[in-house]
């Protein structure tokens, strides 16, 4: 059927569910959502179950938006009219894409009203839907910027969501049944992900990412026909914000991509975040940067966010679902329905099967599974981490030795995941009287990674979420936190009293840790704690091997005295008792496991244990294959 | 470096290793050949040489053609007044892409002349190169008219050769390493043979054939984007002439490739014959026929032919070489050395690893060899055939049985392949007595198919060719051997004496061989011998499963009364017990074999018997997949 005679017949089952006296005027695909658009929004508002009937009923994901939004300005005038000024409003984020108002304040209750009776007023002045969240206790001008830029491109967005919501829904022709899934990069290594699904309707591409360290051979091959032209691909679907799944995203948008990137709001946030910071890397490495700003800006404005849970279209025989990875904040695993009924596909991305202080262990559990192209940075047989429990002991004994002696601790993390773990168990320790009282020093992007954590809460785990608004005691909001803001207070910090420092870059690529080093090296009443994976070849590596004179340019030397330790056991990574753990609890049991992100041996590795275990059969693929699952 | 540069270097290389006295006016490539213009052909082609020097030197197949080129109607004038009379030259054929003359005598050894001098005067008096092959004792009209097209094509075809020379010879620049294979047809299923060899410079297609009895789902996966645009081909290579292997290679062009076709030269041959056959059946079944002669047509234009062993550059990083597979006229086993020493790769195309009248067993020793593709027709487990022997001894004696009885012989047969074979048994039966001297009659294309097979006795078995050559003894020529050149003939054939005949179609779907069955199915002293494979759904099939009425249109039936019989052991295709051995006596013995061209149940059986008894790694793939060899 033809894209307007659906939509015909759309509307006019929507017109036999609706009770007369709403009026529906049009109906359009935008984006994967069918958007309503009626001259009554309110009524539609009062009956709560009528969105969720026609979702039902029509198998879609339904927005209902009044056909005239007031102007924002004026609307904004109104809702302050309206909330009382106690109730904190600290911000009001008009989004013309749902029609919702978002209303940021200190008190949502005051602004919700006894029984609601604030919001509804507002519903009633109003036409935009008002949504109440609690003002993010640490602002991140990364979201301030993302929501900004988003409203001053939303003509450009609107015309863009329909395209692409008629794409989805477009008519399909083939008589052919097939499923292959090719795989780009991050086979037998870590690194460059990228993994393209197709079938005789659709094409989509899940991470596209970088191999760090590796610039000569960094990028995953889309440049083999199977994928040429890239906008003949329906989607590009991100697992994570880490850059070895989403460091070149932005570089299809350079070759002719044009169509959405799917992920959570988390994921989309901190890539953005990430991708920048790694131009600015790139630039300082070499003259040949990938890409610049204006394609992050681009992937920004191609991209359409989801949350955990949310099944939905993406091409015409193909439903996404996000469930949570337990990895970093946002990360996903990517669950693909073919067809109706025909196939069940799920990338893991990088996972975490472990509880950790900020997210719950990941799903292990879907509507249906056949295949699973599974994650392996810790597959080997020997990969076993100490539980989280004892990493942490491990840190509070490191730290309280070196506080003890008049030391710095320096701490090089990656901005996202472990910084904020790290942050977590020490605002504990001291909490717990497990380490003297003593400021905690944030160098580098971690503050705002924090500050867009600190935005989601929804995607943080239970005993957190509760913590910060059952008990009112936000752990990154500790007084030991300190950002370092200026190259003065980096000098205090230096010269001043025992502390910890966490800093970046996480494997001592350059950021902000090198000048710690330079200064607290010499030094050996400091202590340098890795608590993450230092690669081969990086200044990291290459001091947990020994080094302890550093060349820096061509007439410095950092000397190292300092301690050093390392705590393992903070890893976003299942270890290899939890991967296995994972495949055993698996519901339900799928035909095929792919064991991929992960070094040549490991993968093989898993590969072959979880099929002697488990009878599953397994595949370790190489790149540039193509795997047939039906 | 660019062409012309490499050229001028390859023209300083060649003024060095030829005689000073030879001038070098020019040098190209022209195909996959370096062509030498000379003013002074006769010098070169005193010493013998020469060439083979240049070639090991240059590393490159060397054509040598003189400057100018006589005007071959004065050239033929002046070689029938040097050649005596009763030399019987009945064709001259003049091919201007190599610059020889084809002298068909029916004495060649007077063409010759006592030590060469007849053949040297010839050189000296004309440009060309004189080449003598005894004239074939049957003419193919399929030869001529190949012959005569190619010649009225010439200069098209000198464009296409060079412009193929320089694509072959391009400069590459990919720093990439690795060499992929994706199944695109005959995976778990005979027919639609189609493979894709893919590295980061170039492409080529390994057969393009149809899938028999199949029109709804016949073509091979030549739409999927690894493949496209089709002209991003560097090659298509045919293993042989059968309609599962080269039905569609004209469709190709219809689809926009523009590349060279190669084959051996009987296969470039059956083929033609065979797709014209092809699109008359297509044409009776249905109106959608996939291309017209004129396809055809170009693909002999676009057609390369090599013999067996010549290795031959066919992309920058690919060179193909033919060795024969013993399984039709011309069929070959195609080996593809890929980079300079990185990978080796064979198609086995059909193949027979057991001696026939007609063929060599195929060839299983390789210079080097990681990977097989292997066909596995008679892959299951109980596919044992019948020892040769034993099949003629049962054929006698049912051929016996039925003349004796006053009744007539039916034997269904493809035109090209068992068509012959039988031919040759019963030719050896009247002679050595086993049967009783009977006519033979050959009804459809069995008699154009004959007469190309001796047109190249070079690809038969060294038996074969001594018998004719040495002996005299051409046992196509047998005055058993009757054509059945008219619906008058037929008709005598039919009501006349006892006798054998042999007819198209092989499993009865059409062709004479429904008339004679019509006509002398009710007797019930006649005798229908199957001697090849009836495919399910083939009325074949159906009559060896009991079927004994077969309605004809709407009015007519056929009654089948005469015996039926079936005497395997006369296929093609190497048996279950012959595949095992070819991988046992493979030298050397490959990393992997992809077991292909069977049945589902037999590709699996068979991979898994080959690992288990040999221990080499082996895959029976699905189409649609890419398998990475490096
Ligand atoms: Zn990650
Ligand atoms: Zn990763
Ligand atoms: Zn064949
Ligand atoms: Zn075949
Ligand atoms: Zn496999």
């Amino acid at each position: 059927m033809v894209i307007e005679d659906k939509l015909q017949e759309l509307k006019e089952q929507i017109n036999k569910i609706v009770p007369s006296g709403i009026t529906i005027s049009d109906v359009e695909f935008e984006g994967p959502e069918l958007v309503i658009y009626t001259d009554d929004p309110k009524q539609f508002a009062d009956q709560a179950d009528l969105i969720k009937v026609l979702a039902r009923d029509l198998r879609k994901r339904i927005v209902v938006r009044p056909n005239i939004l007031e102007d924002p300005e004026r609307a904004a005038q109104e809702i302050r009219t309206v909330v009382p000024e106690n109730a904190g409003i600290s911000d009001l984020f008009f989004d013309p894409e749902t029609g919702e108002v978002l209303i940021e304040a200190e008190k949502p209750g005051v602004v919700i009203g006894k029984n609601g009776v604030t919001l509804r007023e507002i519903t009633k002045q109003i036409g935009w839907t008002p949504k109440v969240v609690r003002t993010p206790p640490i602002e991140s001008s990364t979201v301030k910027q993302i929501r900004t830029f988003l409203r001053s491109v939303k003509d450009e967005r609107k015309a863009f969501l329909r395209k692409i919501g008629h794409r989805i829904h477009r008519e399909t022709t083939s008589k052919d049944q097939w499923l292959r899934v090719t795989t780009l990069g991050c086979c037998r290594e870590v690194g460059r992900a990228a993994f393209l699904i197709s079938t005789p309707e659709s094409k989509v591409l899940v991470d596209c990412g970088e191999k760090p360290g590796n610039t000569a051979n960094g990028t995953p091959y889309i440049y083999v026909p199977e994928i040429y032209p890239l906008d003949s691909l329906d989607a590009v679907v991100l697992t994570h914000a880490h850059l070895d799944h989403c460091a070149l995203v932005p570089l299809l948008f350079k070759y002719g991509y044009e169509g959405p990137v799917y992920s959570t709001p988390p994921t989309r946030d901190l890539s953005a975040m990430l991708q920048l910071d790694y131009l600015d890397v790139v630039r300082k490495e070499t003259d040949k940067i990938p890409y610049t700003s204006n394609e992050v800006k681009t992937y920004i404005k191609h991209s359409i966010t989801l949350n955990y849970g949310s099944v939905t279209d993406i091409a015409p025989d193909i439903k996404l679902t996000f469930h949570n990875a337990g990895h970093i904040l946002g990360s996903a695993i990517a669950h693909f329905h073919i067809g109706e009924g025909l196939y069940n596909i799920a990338f893991t991305g990088d996972f975490n099967y472990q509880k950790t202080r900020l997210f719950s262990p990941a799903v292990s559990s879907f509507p249906r599974l056949e295949a699973l192209f599974m994650e392996s940075t810790y597959g080997g047989s020997n990969d076993i981490q100490p539980q989280r429990r004892d990493a942490e002991e491990r840190l509070y004994e490191a730290v309280s030795t070196t506080l003890k002696r008049g030391g710095k601790v320096i701490i090089p993390a990656f901005a996202v995941g472990r910084s904020q773990e790290v942050m977590l168990a020490l605002e504990e320790g001291i909490r717990k009287k497990k380490i003297p009282p003593v400021k905690i020093y944030l160098d580098g992007m971690i503050r705002e990674a924090t500050a867009i954590h600190t935005t989601y809460p929804e995607y943080l785990n239970n005993d957190l979420r509760n913590q910060i608004f059952r008990e009112g005691l936000n752990p990154f909001l500790a007084d030991a936190f300190v950002q370092v803001d200026s190259p003065d207070l980096r000098e205090q910090v230096i010269s001043g009293e025992p502390c910890v420092i966490i800093t970046t870059s996480g494997m001592l690529s350059g950021g902000p840790v090198m000048e710690y080093l330079k200064a607290l090296g010499p030094d050996e009443r400091n202590m340098l704690i890795f608590v993450g994976y230092q690669a081969d070849g990086t200044l990291g590596r290459r001091i947990q091997k020994g080094w302890r004179e550093i060349p820096l340019g061509w007439r410095e030397t950092i000397v190292i005295n300092l301690e050093i330790a390392t705590t393992d056991g903070f890893s976003g990574h299942s270890d290899r008792k939890q991967l296995m753990n994972y495949v055993a609890h698996l519901q339900p049991r799928p035909e095929k496991i792919f064991t991929i992100h992960g070094d040549e041996n490991k993968t093989i590795d898993l590969a072959s244990s979880i099929y002697k275990r488990y009878r599953i059969e397994t595949h370790s693929p190489m790149n540039l294959e193509t795997y047939r699952m039906i």
